[in-house]
């Protein structure tokens, strides 16, 4: 029987604990968290802030009642205080403060990430927000329901920046973003990128690029945010969405080692370099199966992904973590924006010799109703044809996600690009062509390899 | 420069013959080809006849025009008669009957198939219909138009009578499904099959199962269909869709080998028996990837792939199909079906040791608006624990289609059940989960697999 102990019961923890059980029945599973909320779905808070999903109840991927019910004992508001691994002791508090000792056989870290905290003055100025976690939601939540603003300015233009614009306009509010870099969703190249400012301003968002945002100051009942270019907008609200950065003093306190942005260093068994602790999730470095190295990649899916290893492997498992690939897709309105793999200066860095081809072509043979143009952009190694990722933007009812996963699956498998054609994909004209617009992209870069080694 | 001659102008020919152009620029091709329309889709005839599609000349995947300035020799209303391969000749015969020799350094076959005509009683009334050509179609449409149908028999349960069954109803016919096996659309389990029949039966169509149709007589200005189990039905239209057969006589009288079904028997570089004769399409038998053996499986899809590879080696090329997977999706009013690779009787054939485990789970989180359920059946080895095939049942808003495509890239790589929980896919709220539906049908059969492998 394992004694195990798990720090942390969003996505990573809870699916530890639950693979645990469910490889070793008899395991003695306590998770401990910081909230009082376990495993709550953080990518569904713009959908509960912006309406969508009229209940937070709702977010949540498991609840307690689920988790208990597994044979899984839940610490709720109880934070790690330290970890002691000569004795194999864990230090927490509860929310009263009082302090105890939990012993473990084996631990799994799962502490997740936080949100960075620009060096922004004002950033404390009621009526500004940063959101990451439920509570932050709630109070968002509260502010929309009681101060009823009518505008909000949000700053940066990544994932939840792109997805809170669509929920505030959703709730009728006016929307500014600002964003530091030349277009918005840096995650996925210029002309992409592009096409989502258009999709917002379409909308009615206004998007400012370029402008790096200096202080938020309070102006009457207002909040006035100014920035370089200068950048000027006063709004009700003011949403911060930089980035996260690994939750780690404690682990780190433990002397275990970190790499990546301070994110706890792993074996693709997810174990840390000191004897029966394992880490996982947004807390941990994630070994990158294109890059062949770790990356600091914080997803849901890949929480997922290394929970269940974590959990298998602290009850006695061998199961090891075959790679991410970065993966990833989200809505901004009726636009969906996915990519997986390398872009081209990521692939240039990683020692490869990267092409980019754009291209674009439909969802369906346009002679049935409701097509919708895809733009699809292929990267892959010039000498080798390896291929080594796409990006894809296009109505998000146009499988989109699924598509990038075909590129997804296919570049797990180290396929060259030209064999992309080979693949056996289904088609009727209401959902695809004969050749799917994936392979129809691949044959476009192809064929402008061709081209380009020509003389 | 090679001389290119290509019997028959639809996928497989046309696809063989810019493939020809694309990588042999000064090669001479002509297309001979038996209709006056070269490269329709044949998929997109129910949308034409629903009236989605308002004008047929929409169907074209490429017009003559399109074709011919690619440099491309067509020869419309152009029958081969016979083809002579010690002397490289082939007789052709034009509308008007007259008869003249074509050269060739290399020919490829491409005539396609033709719908089985079951032996059945009255089947060349006024009123009934085949349906496989676009001169079919007009002849269905001249009927719908002219003679306005108020309902419709379908005979045959398969993609075609699923298509038009919608198509009709869409024309506000009513709509009778006859079929003689246990369900409707018996290239997907019966449990799957049944969905289809509620989906059928939720927009009006009447649906008899287990029914042989025995004949069709005139019955006044209408048609009367009887059949077994006492099955009788009137209707103004009857629309007779049972299977279709591969169009190879010509090719047969020139000693070219044929195999299942008398499909023409090729290499994977699609070259027959014959020196420099090489037959690609629906007239040919495909190799099958997981079953290391060729079949009868004629997809517009796979005619795509065989056409390009039969045009790139005869103009001295060395491609190879990868072999087909049998993917492929239909669209039942609001319900898209999909399958890949083996079902479990299939796979038993085969020498697997097959076990197909079925489950349901939500497109996307639940917790955002407009989530469908899904219902995937998965079949696997269950002593190698290798994929063997993916059947899904679902909104075709739902990513089915692309879905489906996952299974069937994976596989292509011959992956095992288990490891489909490694793939890094992409998730967001609106369009997944964390776990992609794919990837919980998986896992259900894993857990399945190990409880029916302990004591």
């Amino acid at each position: 029987m394992t004694r195990l102990l798990i720090l942390g019961g969003s996505d990573a923890g809870t699916s530890a604990a639950l693979r645990a059980r469910e490889v070793e029945s008899s395991a003695e599973v306590t998770v401990a968290l910081a909230d009082r909320l376990p495993n709550y779905s953080i990518c569904g808070l713009p959908f509960y802030l912006s309406g969508e999903t009229p209940d937070w109840h709702w977010l949540a991927h498991r609840t307690a009642e689920d988790i208990t019910r597994e044979g899984i004992h839940l610490l709720l508001d109880t934070t790690a205080q330290a970890i002691d691994p000569a004795n194999h002791l864990v230090t927490v508090a509860d929310r009263e403060g009082q302090v105890r000792a939990l012993e473990y056989d084996r631990l799994v870290i799962a502490t997740g990430a936080v949100p960075v905290r620009p060096h922004l003055p004002g950033l404390d100025l009621p009526g500004v927000f940063l959101l990451r976690s439920m509570e932050d939601s709630f109070a968002v939540h509260a502010c929309l329901e009681t101060r009823a603003p009518r505008s909000a300015v949000i700053v940066g233009g990544g994932y939840i920046g792109m997805e809170m614009a669509d929920a505030f306009i959703h709730r009728g509010l006016a929307v500014t973003v600002v964003e530091h870099g030349g277009t918005v969703l840096k995650t996925v190249d210029e002309s992409l990128g592009r096409l989502v400012s258009a999709e917002l301003g379409r909308h009615g968002v206004e998007v400012a690029t370029g402008v790096a945002v200096e202080r938020i100051a309070q102006a009457g009942t207002q909040l006035h945010v100014m920035g370089s270019e200068g950048f000027s907008a006063t709004a009700d609200l003011v949403l911060v969405a930089v980035s996260v950065q690994p939750q780690t003093e404690v682990a780190q306190a433990a002397d275990i080692a970190t790499g990546e942005r301070q994110a706890i260093r792993v074996t693709r068994a997810m174990e840390t370099n000191v004897p029966d602790i394992f880490a996982t999730g947004d807390c941990v470095e994630t070994w990158h199966r294109l890059l062949q190295a770790p990356t600091y990649l914080p997803l849901g899916t890949t929480a997922h992904k290394q929970g269940r290893i974590a959990g298998e492997n602290a009850v006695g498992g061998h199961r090891e973590f075959a790679g991410t690939l970065g993966t990833q897709v989200v809505k901004v309105f009726d636009t969906a924006v996915a990519r997986t793999g390398l872009r081209d200066a990521e692939a240039a860095m990683a020692g490869f010799d990267p092409l980019t081809v754009e291209s674009r072509s439909w969802d369906h043979k346009v002679y049935y109703p409701g097509a919708h143009e895809l733009h699809i952009r292929v990267t892959g190694d010039r000498k080798t044809g390896r291929l080594l990722g796409a990006q894809m933007v296009g109505h998000y009812q146009a499988e989109v996600a699924k598509r990038i996963d075909i590129f997804a699956t296919a570049l797990f498998h180290g396929m060259r690009v030209d064999d992309l054609s080979d693949l056996d994909l289904s088609y009727t004209p209401p959902v695809s062509s004969p050749w799917d617009p994936v392979q129809i992209s691949a044959q476009a870069w192809v064929a402008h390899r061709q081209r380009s080694l020509s003389p």
